[in-house]
């Protein structure tokens, strides 16, 4: 019986368009995070933010990628390594060596583990861990358990529970999905491990054959559809926000895997610099998150998954996990 | 049980990983692509692409784009029109005038519904229908329905049933997907009316608000995560085959929606031509798709779900119907 009716309305909103405005005046997804209170921001940590500076383009203009790191309980060994390899100042002189179209950017030593190598490999600093395969997977803790269980039963949430929720809430690649500290996040039915999802723009720990799991001297960001294959089977450490566009459009490169061809070596941006901001002087980046446990971020994600915005005429009823970006704003230092 | 079963599975992969590449050997995707008999590959009609010619870039390389026009019974007012615009030159000279990251390229009459509009809009040419927009969505007839009954009963299709069919090839914007004649396509409880789906690379038709439904002088393609709220919104008339790179590597527009600021107006890249492809001299592009009904797309689409290619450490388990891109090769005219 739902399912009849959920069927009916979605036929009605297809033949009468008109019905699926009765809410004429909605306000898009980015008006409800533009509307939303100040104490529903969540500061960004200057420890979990690395500022890459990649040298100017072909005109001149400056480049500046910020990347926020995931918080504990999740990649925390990589995580780490990430810091310690900024603060030995390792990533200085690195570059883009793989633009794959639909997949990802991969930025570290055109030396590692590239089928277009052409010399030895950059000796790594002292300190780095080797972190095992099961941290892909985080066991939650309560806070976190208690994040998935909100999402569940908050009645703003994309869907409704129809049948069951986990039903509902899942998507080809897990039975559940939550939003856990600003993250999005993958879960076994409702069990207490779970794992951070591959979406636009997170980033990732490029790494060998199992059971090498990276450094951290090497990563990458997806700059196309989710590859949530890669779940669970690589590390992911953070996301981008800010200049995802200095790397989303970056040109092709034709070798294996989209790898930059020895011939298309001139093509490999040059990274200046990866930073910690806390360590950067005042006038550094700062940045908020917009608290995915709060009521803003409940009515933005029930948006993201219900366009009543004017230029849409059915509403999906749904949204991937990754259809739901955290929102992400600059503030000042 | 069943569940249990399979969070068991994940977890023994996930603390034994020696356990999961129970098929070390196993081929990858691409390698069961590669390897499709001949007689799996299907023709596409030289009425079914267009080939758009870019300017060179500023290196002086030439950039060609090919798209092919989806089949009926799918969009075909709208496809339709694409070929009568085609014919009478009407594209020559347009620009591509927004590019907004992790979403859409778009090329048309850079005065056409968009906010840096500086002058008036391009005639268009006679004999283009007005198509209606009961058309986002089509009924699919006795072939298309039983490639969806094939789909749903094909034991080699990713994830197997478990607690129902539907439950398991379900995402939070369908109840069904299938694949039909080669195109991702969406369903409503196996119902017939079906709609394609807005995957990376998919062609699709910009409009005004509604009634107005786009004529298809207006032309955009997906560059992000698969923006599935625009399904059934909007109509959906083909995929990039070749050049995708060209739109998804150009520079984004800092205007509203990524459309280029009168200032920008220098990074329009001229659409030179756009030609049907059967109006071309002898050597013209020719493509063949991986017949979406046949034995090695059940295979890759099963190895496109469960990775076991020796990078793999924990396989998903299952894929979005658009991580499942639908495998185009050129051929000799």
């Amino acid at each position: 019986m739902t399912k009849l009716t959920i069927s009916l309305a979605a036929l009605l909103a297809l033949t009468c368009p008109a019905l699926a405005q009765d809410a004429p005046d909605a306000p898009s997804p980015g008006q409800i995070v533009a509307e939303a209170a100040g104490e529903e921001w969540v500061e960004i940590s200057g420890d979990d933010l690395l500022v890459m500076t990649l040298a100017p383009d072909d005109d001149g203009t400056e480049r500046t990628v910020v990347i926020q790191l995931m918080p504990a309980p999740f990649s925390q060994g990589w995580v780490e390594n990430i810091r310690t390899l900024a603060r030995a100042e390792w990533y200085d002189g690195i570059t883009v060596n793989r633009v794959q179209d639909n997949y990802v950017v991969q930025w570290g030593d055109p030396n590692y583990d590239n089928p277009e190598a052409d010399g030895a490999a950059k000796p790594l600093p002292e300190g780095l861990q080797t972190v095992v395969e099961s941290d892909y997977v985080t066991k939650l803790d309560a806070a976190g358990i208690e994040a998935v269980r909100r999402y569940f039963s908050n009645a703003a949430a994309p869907r409704q529970a129809v049948d069951s929720v986990a039903i509902w809430r899942a998507d080809p690649y897990a039975r559940a999905h939550a939003f856990v500290a600003g993250w999005p996040i993958a879960t076994l039915d409702m069990a207490p491990e779970a794992w951070p999802v591959h979406c636009y723009g997170m980033v990732g720990v490029g790494r060998g054959m199992s059971p090498d799991t990276g450094s951290g001297a090497e990563l990458y960001t997806v700059i196309g559809h989710a590859p949530r294959h890669l779940d669970r089977n690589i590390a992911l450490v953070g996301r981008i926000v800010e200049g995802m566009e200095h790397l989303s459009s970056l040109p092709r490169g034709s070798g294996a895997l989209g790898f930059y061809t020895a011939e298309e070596a001139g093509k490999r941006t040059p990274v200046l610099s990866i930073r910690v901001a806390s360590d950067l002087p005042a006038g550094r980046p700062a940045f908020e998150y917009l608290s995915t446990e709060g009521e803003a971020f409940a009515r933005y994600a029930k948006a993201r998954a219900n366009r009543r915005d004017p230029f849409f005429i059915v509403p999906a009823g749904g949204a991937d996990i990754c259809n739901i970006p955290v929102p992400v704003r600059r503030v000042a230092d």
